[in-house]
C-alpha cells in the first residue's frame, strides 16, 4: 500500500475535526464505516434521553407539552437543521419519516402543477421513494410515476407533461452526487418542480437549497446526523411555494388553531402546514441532543475530510484490482465508497467479524461510510488492511459468513 | 360529600389492581387524572430505553437491525397489542401517528367501496380525524367528507353513498363510549366498512375488533398504554380486508422483500402492507416497556375499577352542582369524566397548583381521566375535594389561573 499507518497517523494528527470524535460513544476496537445507514451515538444523547423519559415525561407529565417546549420541537429543530442544508429560517420542519414526507411533498408538487401528469424518479433512487410515487400517483387521479433510467437521462425525458422529478442528492449504493444547481435549473426550465432527497448528504457535505433555487426536499437525520435509528425525518418547502401548498396529512399539528379544535381544517399559513400529528418526543430529544454537535462542525471542513478521507481508501485498496462503483472526481461523490465484489456480502461479513464495520447492497456492493466527525484517517489504512487480509486469506469462505439475516 | 376518606381507604385496601401502582413512577404530591392525555411512566421505561440507546445503538450500532429485533418491532408490538383490541394474531401493527394510520386505513376503505363517495364522521370526532378526512377526500377524485351531527344521526345519513363511517369509540372530550357491536352492524347492513378510532378506549376497557366484525381501527398508545410522548400508533385491518386492501403509503417497509431493493412496489400479503418505513425504535421500545405492564393487567378489572373510580367521582362532586357531560350509564362511559364550568380553564390550573392534574378542553369542559392501574380511590376522594375547596374559595380567579399556553 502507498501510505503508511505513520503518515495517516500524522493526518490525524494535523486534522482540524479530530476532537469532535471524543463527543462519540463507539464501542472499542470497532472501525465503524456504516455512518450512512446508522450514525454513531453522540455521547450526551442518553443523559438528554433520560432527562426526557425520567424529568420532562415522569415527573412534569402532560405539562411538558408546554413548559419542555415539546410542542414547538418540529419547528424549533427544523429551524437548527436549516443551515445544514442552505435554508433561511421557516422552511424546514422536523417530523414523521421520511417516506411520509416525501408523500407530503409529492402531492402538494402534483397540485402546483395541474395539467401535468408525470412524477419522473431515477431507476436507482432509494427504492421507498419509488414506493411512495407509485403510491401517490395511484391514488391522484390522471398522474402517473415514470421511471427516469439514469439521472443523465433527464433532458430527453423533460417533456411538457413532466410535473415532478425526484432524485437522491447521493446515490444509496454507488455514492454518485448529482448537480443539484443544474439539474434543478433544467427541471423548472422544463416547467417542472424539483424535488430533492438529501439523505445521503446532509451532514456529509455542505446542501444549497436555496441557492440552488430547490422547490421541495426531504432527508433522514439518522445517518450522518447521528440523530439514531429511526430518528425523526425532515422537510423542506421553498417559501414561495408554502403560501399555495397543501398536502392531504392534514392532522392537527399543522392547523392554524390545534387547541380551538374546531371541526373544519385550515392550515398554518407557512412551513408548519406541513406538520401532521405528535411525534416521538424521545427521537425529538435525541436528535436535538445531536444537533448540538452540527452547531459547532464546520460543513466546510466535513466537506473536506470527507474527501481525503475517501480519496485515501480508493488509493489503499487500488492494488486489490476491486471495481470502485463511486465515481472518482470529487464533485461527483458523496461520502462514501462502494466497491463491486461478486461476494461482496460475506467479505463483509468477514469484515464485521474483524471490527470493520461496514454493509452490502445487492448484488455485488460493498459500501464503507466515512463520517467525517468520527473516522480518521487511521480508520481509513486500517480499514483497508483488514480487507486485504479478507480477500488475501479467502476467509469469507467461512459457511458462518455465508448465512443471511432479515436486514443485509 | 357521601363517601368518606376511610371509606376510599378501605376501598383501595381492598382494589385487586392496587399492586399497579408500583409499577408507575409518579411524582410526589401529585394527583394525576390526566392519563387519557399522556399516560405516567411505567418504572422499568428508564432502563429499557437506556439499553436500547447505550448498549443496541451505542454499542452494536446498525447490527440491532437484525440482532436486537428492531425490524420486526412493528409486528412484534402489533401482536402485543392485539389481546388488548380483541384481535387474533396478525391483523395489527405498530407504527407512524394515528393520523398517518388513518390516513392509510381511509384511503384503504374507499378503494374497497368502488362506487360509493362519501366519508361520513362525527363533528365532534377528534378533530384531527376530520382533517385526515378532509385530507383523503380532497385527494381522491369524486369522494367527499360529511359530518355527521351526532352518533346518533347515523341511521338517518347511513344512505348507499356511504363508502365508510367513522366513529371515536369514546369521545375525546365528553368521555361518551358509543356502542361498537350496534353500530358496526347498521353500518355495514348499510353497505359501507366501518372504522373505529380507540385512542380513548384502548387501555381503559375492553375492545372487541373481532367480534364486533369491525373493519378497520386505529389507536394511540400514548394514553392508557404509556407508550411516552408522541409514542407509537397501532392500526388494525380485518384479516378478510387484507388481501385486497391497497394503501398509498405504500413505503419500503411493507414491501415483500425490502432488502432486494426492487424499482416496483409489492406489498406484504398481510397486516405488514399497511407499514410505511423505519420507526423510531426509542418510542418502539419504550411502548414495549410499558406492554410488559399490560400482559399482566386483567381488562375486565380494569374496567370495573374504572366504573367504580369515574362513579365515585360523580358522587363526590354532586354537592358542587356542575353539570356532567359524561353519560351516567355505566354502558355508555369510558374512563374520564368530565364537568361543565364557564371558568374551566382558571379552575383546572388552579387545580393543578395544588397538584390535582386534569385538563381543560374548549369552550367550557374540564376533564378528569382515572386510570386504573395508577389512579386509586383515596385519590378521587382528594381530588373532588380540592375542586370543592377551589370553587368555594374563588383562588382559580387569580390572574396567573388566566394566561394560557400553547397546549391547554
Amino acid at each position: 500500500m502507498t501510505r503508511t499507518r505513520e503518515e495517516c497517523a500524522a493526518l490525524d494528527a494535523a486534522d482540524p475535526l479530530a476532537g469532535f470524535r471524543a463527543e462519540f460513544a463507539l464501542p472499542e476496537g470497532v472501525i465503524y464505516l456504516d455512518g450512512n445507514s446508522l450514525g454513531a451515538l453522540p455521547r450526551r444523547t442518553p443523559e438528554r434521553v433520560r432527562e426526557l423519559v425520567e424529568v420532562e415525561w415522569g415527573q412534569q407529565l402532560i405539562r411538558s407539552w408546554n413548559d419542555a417546549g415539546w410542542f414547538a420541537l418540529p419547528h424549533t429543530l427544523g429551524a437548527r437543521i436549516a443551515p445544514l442544508v442552505g435554508a433561511a429560517a421557516g422552511q424546514v420542519v422536523v417530523c414523521d419519516t421520511t417516506s411520509v414526507n416525501l408523500f407530503k411533498v409529492l402531492t402538494a408538487a402534483l397540485r402546483l402543477r395541474p395539467g401535468r401528469r408525470t412524477v419522473l424518479a431515477e431507476q436507482a433512487a432509494f427504492p421507498t421513494d419509488l414506493y411512495i410515487a407509485e403510491g401517490v400517483t395511484g391514488l391522484v387521479e390522471g398522474t402517473r410515476s415514470v421511471l427516469l433510467p439514469s439521472a443523465a437521462d433527464l433532458d430527453g425525458m423533460l417533456d411538457e407533461d413532466v410535473a415532478v422529478v425526484l432524485l437522491s442528492h447521493v446515490d444509496y449504493r454507488t455514492g454518485e452526487l448529482l448537480d443539484m444547481a443544474g439539474i434543478t435549473r433544467r427541471v423548472q426550465q422544463a416547467g417542472a418542480l424539483m424535488i430533492w432527497d438529501v439523505c445521503h448528504s446532509v451532514g456529509a457535505l455542505p446542501i444549497e437549497l436555496d441557492a440552488c433555487g430547490v422547490d421541495f426536499a426531504v432527508g433522514c437525520t439518522y445517518k450522518y446526523l447521528n440523530g439514531g435509528p429511526g430518528s425523526p425525518a425532515f422537510l423542506y418547502a421553498a417559501e414561495r411555494h408554502q403560501a399555495a401548498a397543501a398536502q392531504p396529512l392534514s392532522g392537527w399539528f399543522g392547523h392554524a388553531r390545534p387547541f380551538d379544535f374546531e371541526p373544519g381544517y385550515e392550515p398554518l399559513p407557512g412551513i408548519g402546514k406541513f406538520l401532521t400529528s405528535s411525534p416521538s418526543m424521545l427521537g425529538q430529544v435525541a436528535l436535538g441532543a445531536s444537533l448540538d454537535i452540527w452547531e459547532r462542525a464546520d460543513l466546510q471542513a466535513v466537506r473536506a475530510k470527507s474527501l481525503a478521507l475517501t480519496d485515501l481508501f480508493v488509493e489503499l485498496v487500488e492494488p486489490l484490482k476491486l471495481e470502485v462503483a463511486t465515481p472518482r472526481a470529487s464533485e461527483r461523490r458523496g461520502s462514501q465508497i462502494a466497491l463491486r465484489h461478486p461476494d461482496g456480502y460475506p467479505v463483509v461479513q468477514a469484515l464485521i467479524e474483524r471490527g470493520v464495520i461496514g454493509d452490502f447492497r445487492a448484488p455485488d456492493l460493498m459500501r464503507f461510510g466515512f463520517t467525517p466527525l468520527y473516522v480518521g484517517y487511521r480508520d481509513v489504512w486500517d480499514a483497508a488492511h483488514h480487507l486485504a487480509e479478507v480477500l488475501e486469506s479467502g476467509e469469507w469462505r467461512a459457511e458462518r459468513f455465508n448465512r443471511r439475516g432479515a436486514v443485509t
